[in-house]
């Protein structure tokens, strides 16, 4: 649980937390505005994917319109990600500050949220006529507007401090932080305005303009990331010195990543039985004229895509666990880990194409190691991810993550093997199409439906593993290390609370 | 804050949560868990309405083959949304009393959740296939199935009794709760069972035991209601002396009726935005020929459309924004406010369908009047019921709210206020509709646009309230009770925590 959470519920913990409410006029525990907010920016960030799906690709008509409109579709998602996901982490450092909220920052803060939901069209509208300046324009605006908004809730929050996390509260430097929040608030609105003003008469420089403010969060951490493996960290001192800093520096808070992440798998999980349910009811006249009326044939020819659906939702749910499993053993988020989890995101929102690329077999069987290889490699990129999150915590292992999950800890080697199972199993189903092209669908729908047991087994492996230590202690009865911990893991083990 | 999860806190902040976790052998909390699972059921819940939105009726083609795929996917939208919210807290039940998870419980929590995930599709083969015994067959095999997870849950989780809810770990009457627990998930799959016999050779019976099943928790809640009513709660104070039996009969846990009303409010502001990225995107081509050239006019045309989503993302925003300021001053929900809460939620999740019809007024002008109507009547009973939640709390006002809220409290006349502003104004629309019939469509949209103005209003009126308060109590200094509550207030206004 990040700070600001624990510290919410100190004071929520402290009495009776309706007493508090009354005292401070309408002030609020902003924890529920925050999760609305998560969930609300996590689909809106993975539902522009929809489209995607939506267009029907079939050999005979896959001419250039199609191919154009799909190229279309795909950028607009992978912009709308991109973009949803600095707003949230700006989101999520504009409420690191704020840690208590009335009725007027929630309706600004709503305000907020639907000038973010217009940011898709305004992409829509810049890829469609990428020759007219109005998209751009109309992105610039809806940037400005979502800048100003926050601003707003920066001024309003300074103005009434019971509002502001208690950290910054005390701080001496209060100003100071303030000045530094509405930089990192405005800092892209004012790119966004030049841009605006270029739109107008050369609208080319805009473009890079707009690349910048995407782009701005991510660079600026990757040479922060880069200046400190160079320097050897010589900057931390410096920020022990200044509080009021500490807090915005600070690594995410993993209550937030955590939502974030949970509404994308949901939302991903929930898109293929809608396909389902749009596309795989048979027509009633098409049963009484094909299938001679009986409905069990007519759902026989629907097979291949229950099998993929059955695979998809699996392999959702998985990369879920996978990712549950790991944050349930992280301390903090840092920024790496949370740029290399919506890297991770990215990949995971693009699964209902794998999806939809899987199930077009049964229509389509001649392209179907293409459709197979590009639903791997979705897959694999979107597990490796997850994987390089743990090993950038090792990183910082005592920082970052539980004791039992360190190099040495009773629960790595486990956790190493559940965020390499995916990896590996979709690398070997890839290689495995390269080898034995003829049975490509057969090989990874063996792949997504063997892997749930995997999962299943690895635990099996790992009761065995420590069954059999047991074992080899009971043979071997002096081993130090072990004898210190296991004696106390096994009293605990059914604790006794009554 | 639930009694289970402000106990889960207790337990975290003990101490150092990562050794509890470490001893007690890859015990997780399941509060993520559960977030992930209220995320997913809600998104279930509300998506069947994206067919229903997206089932074109332009008045040219409006014959009974358009109005019978309506009244199908109308009909799937309700059957969904009522079996996912029965689902839904069947679950809940289930982790008031599963306190704790491990791998195993989330793995079988996912196959729980992908058995769910197919239920809509049942009810469209059930729906578009009336006379045909496959899909409601295929519904109860679903059924039984989620009833065998969650029975395989139950099994499991009171095979290894750390797992438990502490409180019914330390029962002594654990066998008699295991029971309880199994009788309340194995009831509906018994049921099913029959109707899935029965399936084979007289379905009709079939169906009939299905409506059963959908209604037997509400009916069961309702005459629990009207008995309670009737007798004058006679039954409390047997609760207390069976200490198992107040678990299974609490009042739903809080936290997670907000997480499921966050997610579908979430989802039904985003298909909003959806369906305006699909749709009015304009076509090149169109944009060449018939506006020649000039997309600014192009986007004109849709002018209607937007003014429709500006005002459909505030009415979901403050709806939601009514119910976040309700539950911030409820203490316990119970299963009374929970219903009401559903029935609320499945009106928001019609609320696209108000949307559709406000965005069809510039292609169909003439049968305007219908549509407003449809949209007031959609938006009047979601805050409605709403409101009912409030007056419900009310009638246990000790128990189910904070004192700030209760009558006579300081926040008491604001929350009224707040809670009937919808009701108010979506009346009133449907009302001036019925006088002026001319200006139906300029009507609805004023509604929709003044209320967010009328809810910073009722901000600043209370303010002003307060203000004037404060200058009568100087001119009238003996008012005993304000005396005693003011000056504490005031003195806290501005907390100095430093």
């Amino acid at each position: 649980m990040s700070r600001l959470q624990t510290e919410e519920q100190a004071v929520d913990s402290e009495g009776d937390s309706s007493l508090h409410r009354r005292n401070e006029e309408g002030t609020q525990s902003s924890h529920r505005m925050l999760g609305f907010s998560d969930a609300l920016l996590s689909i809106i960030a993975t539902v522009m994917i929809l489209p995607v799906t939506h267009t029907e690709i079939s050999p005979e008509q896959f001419d250039k319109s199609i191919q154009k409109l799909l190229a279309t579709r795909i950028a607009v998602y992978l912009m709308t990600f991109l973009i949803v996901t600095v707003a949230w982490t700006a989101h999520t450092r504009l409420f690191q500050v704020v840690g208590k909220i009335d009725d007027t920052l929630a309706l600004l803060n709503l305000a907020c949220m639907m000038t973010i939901t217009l940011l898709p069209y305004t992409f829509s509208l810049m890829v469609t006529f990428p020759d007219v300046p109005l998209g751009i324009f109309l992105f610039c605006v809806c940037v400005i507007a979502i800048g100003s908004v926050q601003a707003m809730i920066v001024g309003y929050a300074f103005h009434f401090p019971h509002l502001l996390n208690p950290q910054i509260q005390c701080s001496t430097h209060r100003d100071l932080s303030r000045r530094h929040i509405l930089h990192l608030v405005l800092r892209g609105p004012a790119l966004c305005f030049v841009a605006a003003v270029f739109s107008l008469f050369f609208f080319p420089l805009s473009y890079l303009l707009m690349v910048t403010v995407i782009f701005l969060p991510h660079i600026s951490k990757a040479t922060t990331w880069c200046k400190d493996k160079l320097m050897g960290q010589r900057e931390s001192p410096a920020h022990d010195m200044e509080p009021f800093s500490i807090d915005l520096h600070a690594p995410l808070s993993k209550e937030r990543v955590e939502a974030f992440s949970d509404g994308v798998y949901a939302i991903v999980a929930t898109l293929l039985i809608l396909d389902i349910c749009e596309d795989n009811v048979p027509d009633p006249k098409d049963v009484q004229e094909k299938f001679s009326g009986s409905l069990v044939a007519a759902l026989g020819a629907y097979g291949p895509q229950f099998l993929a659906y059955f695979g998809s939702f699996a392999t959702v749910g998985l990369l879920w666990f996978a990712h549950h499993s790991l944050f349930l053993h992280v301390r903090k988020a840092t920024q790496t880990m949370g740029l290399l989890n919506i890297l991770s995101l990215a990949f995971v929102g693009g699964l209902p194409l794998a999806y939809q690329q899987t199930s077009a077999f049964a229509r389509q069987p001649h392209d179907e190691l293409e459709r197979v290889r590009v639903s791997c490699a979705i897959i694999f990129f979107a597990s490796i991810f997850q994987f390089a999150i743990w090993t950038t915590a090792l990183l910082h292992q005592t920082e970052t993550l539980q004791p039992a999950v360190q190099f040495g800890g009773q629960e790595h080697a486990f956790m190493f093997a559940k965020l390499a199972l995916y990896p590996c199993a979709s690398l070997l189903a890839f290689a495995a199409t390269c080898l034995l092209s003829r049975f490509s669908t057969a090989i990874f729908h063996l792949m997504q439906i063997s892997v749930p047991f995997a999962f299943l087994l690895l635990r099996l492996l790992v009761r065995l593993a420590l069954a059999g230590l047991q074992v080899l202690r009971g043979l071997w009865p002096h081993h130090p290390q072990q004898d210190q911990s296991e004696p106390e893991a096994q009293s605990q083990l059914l604790p006794d609370p009554c």
